[in-house]
């Protein structure tokens, strides 16, 4: 079914404690390439027919009001589902 | 800081009660365009130097071993962050 992709992520200004202990099990574990780890959500909203512009405003509104906390956190992506190959098909930033 | 994207959703066959309260809450809301909602997680690895294919192994090793419980949830993709308009640089599928 087609599906809406929703991605949430905490402000860049925002402590991300689950972000940095992740972070800090890198580098016990001698794993240190990656400097930061910041930790979001990711909504998969299945919808029944095409996916229209219209879908897409809709789902955006729904994240700014629903699915986001936006005094912490930032929408940074709205649009249809990725192909496995990392291609997206239509959409539209956040 | 170039930023390697590794996300994970629950297991198709897995209850997502997350999801099923925010689907809820969305009928609740009269937005009934969307049928089903499946929350995951979305983490931002940030590296110093350039992204490069040992550096996406790195991060899916890390992905499965780390970031997932492979149990009840998928690493359904591993690539570099995509761009504001949804167009994605270089990305293997996880």
């Amino acid at each position: 079914m087609p599906t809406i992709v929703v991605e949430v992520m905490p402000k860049a200004e925002i402590l991300d404690p689950q972000g940095k202990a992740v972070a800090g099990a890198l580098v016990r574990l001698d794993r240190s390439e990656f400097t930061s780890v910041r930790i979001g959500k990711r909504f998969e909203l299945t919808v029944d027919g095409p996916i229209t512009a219209d879908l897409l405003a809709e789902a955006r509104a729904i994240a700014n009001d629903l699915l986001a906390n936006t005094v912490i956190e930032d929408v940074i992506y709205v649009g249809e589902a990725r192909g496995a190959d990392g291609s997206q098909t239509a959409a539209e930033g956040a």
